[in-house]
This record gives structure tokens, sequence and C-alpha cells, in this order.
């Protein structure tokens, strides 16, 4: 008998922790890499990616799909926007040594109906996890509406696990998100990746929503998986918040006076996932964790790397 | 040697705690009766009082001086203003069986200026503590102004402990309580009581930005004392509400769908309490507690005094 080492771990199947509403998930979450990469750049990040993700205890792969979300705000954007490989091709050129199951975003406004219908034909519902973004700004300038994303994989692909975003921000604004969010789920989601949590108590009310409408209305509730990350600089945070996440000032705070930014917003963030964790556990919700690496700075790759294994262990407790 | 009970239990110096910054002290607010009280039914509520709290482990209590909100907003209040009898009057009249400290609230627009003026002259400031109040509204009824309240407070009795109110709702909306408090303190206030805490975001939100900006003014932090309810009924939480509270949607969930609404938001309270206390030693921001009877039930009252007995615990832990 060897040592058993991280990479060992028993690791939860993620598509049977959908389908049974179980939960109890580890993903982690990275951005494809810039348009203008040449292919054995992109080779090699890929490469790169799949040796350092055996060391985490990940369950699943999610990878993003940038849209240019320039339209939404008329704030200038504190990172510029330069546009990224698609996830799907990605996935497929580079980084076929993943040995867990990936979860592709699909940002559903930037493609034409016939795209996202010949690559939902491309799937293989074994295989494959998506996410359907719809079109962030109200403009028109969505190729396909979210509604129409859901009825062709109703009809192209409807093996496919689907998920949904759930957005606690917007929540706080409208209060109707646990609305949305059932029915994204009635129109075929079977589970739903927050934005990245900063406010504990958005994030609280939005579960506690959820978890009461789902009971007035007999509906099981499905995992919801808590999306967190690290913040290695107040730049970060700034581009945070115009993703629209929502730092409270005390976590600001902490974060501009810590000695060391980075270790400060790691344990913020597992704090917050403890205690969130804590809570849906106690509701019955089921649920998921994911960590996001917002920065391509190295040191803070490092840094999400270790809060997933750190979340790791307090989800198997 | 006798056993040690409760009551036994070494109790900090109020008045010491304050002065010297150091906080870690647990209070407990009360109502005077109302006007139309006889003097034998005040004289029995006191007595009662007085009887009851020796078995909780305060450090001092909280009177509060009540003024008709009426003009502060336009909705219903969902308990009618009965006017209650003067805080201080009540103190003297069937209190005097007390045996920690008072401190005496003053709703200072309720006041004539000569009024608040021999009432301080009457104060023994070894003894007395208060808490000025401003009114509420901006409908120019005030007959005394917190500033004049505060000037009148260092001519007539500098020596008097004086304290404030601090409102992290107001934070929450305006984002300048913390120079709020830094003023008062300047004008001499040497503590501060929020209201009811039920958003701990927007307390450390509070506490955070006087913190750094005490350090900013390099400025010494005076003692905040965190206010804590039991809410037994949907109607008190509409009361609260009413009052200003801000009540989060998923602890409204918790105590609506609560077998038992009263234990439910007395695990809440407590959780909350620990919570901010590990923030404030963290931040080294000096602390009290206190624990408002907001109902007159006599279930809501017990309910608060075991609350106030559990937080007295967490505060010498």
């Amino acid at each position: 008998m060897g040592e058993i080492g991280e990479g060992t771990v028993p690791r939860v199947d993620l598509r049977r922790a959908i389908a049974t509403r179980s939960g109890g998930f580890l993903l982690f979450a990275v951005t494809p890499p810039r348009l203008t990469t040449s292919p054995e750049e992109a080779a090699e990040i890929g490469r790169v990616t799949v040796e350092r993700l055996r060391s985490v205890p990940i369950d699943g792969l999610v990878l993003y799909d940038i849209d240019d979300e320039s339209a939404r705000t008329p704030d200038e954007r504190p990172f510029p926007f330069l546009p990224t490989m698609d996830p799907a091709d990605y996935l497929t050129r580079h980084l076929a040594g993943l040995e867990v199951p990936a979860i592709v975003y699909r940002a559903v406004g930037k493609y034409r109906e016939d795209r996202l219908r010949s690559w939902l034909g491309q799937q293989v519902p074994s295989r494959a996890l998506a996410v359907f973004v719809g079109s962030s700004s109200h403009d028109g300038a969505a190729l396909t509406s979210l509604a129409r994303a859901h009825e062709l994989r109703d009809e192209v692909q409807p093996g496919l696990p689907l998920g949904g975003v759930a957005i606690s921000e917007r929540h706080a604004r409208r209060g109707d998100e646990h609305l949305r969010l059932i029915a994204k789920q009635r129109a075929g989601c079977s589970f739903f990746i927050t934005q990245i949590v900063y406010d504990v108590n958005a994030a609280k009310d939005l579960i506690s929503d959820y978890h009461h409408e789902c009971a007035a209305q007999d509906l099981a509730p499905v995992p919801i998986v808590l999306s967190f990350s690290v913040c290695g600089s107040l730049r970060t945070l700034e581009f945070l918040r115009w993703l629209g996440v929502a730092v409270p000032r005390w976590i600001e705070n902490e974060l501009r006076h810590a000695d060391d930014t980075l270790e400060a917003s790691s344990e913020q963030a597992c704090a917050m996932a403890v205690d969130l964790i804590a809570f849906c556990r106690r509701l019955g919700v089921p649920f998921g964790l994911n960590v996001e690496s917002v920065s391509i700075r190295r040191v803070e790759i490092d840094a999400a790397m270790r809060l997933a294994a750190r979340l790791g262990s307090e989800l198997r407790r």
C-alpha cells in the first residue's frame, strides 16, 4: 500500500453529484488564454494548467467564456478587455490530459444560433457539462437569447447537464433572483454557479429565498456552487467591483491595510466559505464550492490553488 | 466560602472601563413604564426589574428615553406610540435598589434648554452616566439640538460620562457615520451605543471605518457598545424595522419559518455577538455589549435576560 497523496483522495463524481442533487463538490475556474496567444503558447499554458491542477483535489474545472462587458457599464474597465479563446476550443485542443470533467461556459449572446446548435450537437452528454450565460446588457446586441439557448439544448442535446449563473448582487437590488433561478431550473438547469462571494449576507439572502421558494413550489433545490477568489492587490479588488461583485467596506479596509493582501483575502474567503457551508447544511440546500483565479499573476494563481485545497478539506469535514 | 453564583461573578467597573477605554462590559436596556402608569404600579415595575436583574451579570442598566418618532417616517407605526416616564425620574423614584450604574438616555430634542441644564446640574458625575440622542426628524421641532446639549454638558457637568448613538444603517446609506462618531467624541462622548444589530456586515463596516479613521487622526477609539435583542414574533420584527433596524432577508426568513421564533432569534443574536466580539478584538476596538428588551411581553423579557447571561459568558471568554 503506497502513501495516500492529495491526488488520490477519492473525488466526488461531479455528474452524479449534480444528477442526484447531492452537491458536495469542489471546482476550480480559469479563463482561457487570450485570442492573440499562439497555438504553441496556448498548448503550453494548457499543459501547465493540467499539470498543476493535479495537485489540487478538485472534482471539476470551470472554463469561463469572456464576453466584452463594456456595454454593461459606463465605467472604465480597470483592466483592458482582451478577447480570449473560445473555452470549448481551448478544452478540445489543449486540455486533453485533464483528469476531471470540464464545465464550459457559453456566453450565448456571442454566438449565432447555428453555431450554438452545432456546438451542442458535438457534445457527448456523458462527458460534457455547460453553463449558459445570458447577455449582460440589454442593447439588443445578443445573437442568441438565454431562453432560445435553453430551447436549443432541449432540442439538440437534452442529456447535457446544464448550469446557470446565480447573482446575489442582483437579488440585493431586485429581490427576484430566486425566482429567476427557479425559472432557469424549470428550463433545464440542474445546478447554479454564483458570482464571486464577498458579501455573505447577500449570498445567504439568495440561498434562503431560493430554499423557501422551492419548498413553497414543492421543488427539490439543485446544487448552488459558491464561488470564491483570492485578491492580491487593490487593482484586483477594483476589477472585482467592476465585474459587479459587492465587496463590503470592512473587507476592502482589511485588504487595503493588510501586510499581506493575498493572505488576508484567502483568510476572508475561507471564513466566508465555512460560514456558508454551515448555512447551506443547516437549510438542507445542496451546494458546491468553486475557486476562481481572477488574476493571471502567478502568485495569485498559486494562492487560489492553496485556497482550493483548504476549501476541499472544509467540504469533506 | 459559599458557592459562587452568577450574581457574585466579579463585575466590570463600568465607569472605569469607559474612562480607560478598555470596554468589556455588559449592559441591559429597558424602557421606562408608560406615563399613564400609576405611581404604585411604576414602583412595583421598578422593584420587579431590580429584583430580576440581580440574576443577570450586568455591569450597567440603560434607560431609554422614548421620543415620538412619528415625525421621522410616514409609515404607520405598527405599535401605538405611548409616552413613557422620564427615564431620569423613573431611576430616581423607582430604581433605588439598583446595584449597577444606570446610563440615562436623553432625547435632547424633547427638552427645553433650561430643563436640560437643571437636570445636568443635579447629576453626581461620580455616579451618573448619560447618552444624548439628537432629534431624529428635521422638522425643526427639536427644543434643544444635540450640539447645544453637548455644550451645556461641557459647561454645567463636564465630568459626567457621556455617550452617543452609533447607527450602522445610516453608515450604509451615507457612509459618514464614522465621522459623526469622531465629531461626537471630540464634543465629549466617551462611548457609543449602537442601534440593535441584525446586519453584521453593516456593523463591521462602521466599526472598521471608525477604527481606521481614528488611526488616521491619531485618536484612541472609545468603546462601542453593540446592542442585541431577541424577537419573539413577526410583529416585534416589524417594529424593529420601523425603528430603522436593517434586518437581512435571510434572518427574517429564519424567524418567519422557525418553530420557536424567540429561540431562533436568540441564537442569531448570540452568533452575531460572537462574530463581532472576535472582529473588535482583532481590530483592537474596545467594545461592550447591550441587550435590549424591546417587547413588554414577559416571555420576551425572560429570553432577553437569558441572552444577556449568555453574552456575559462570551464576553468573559
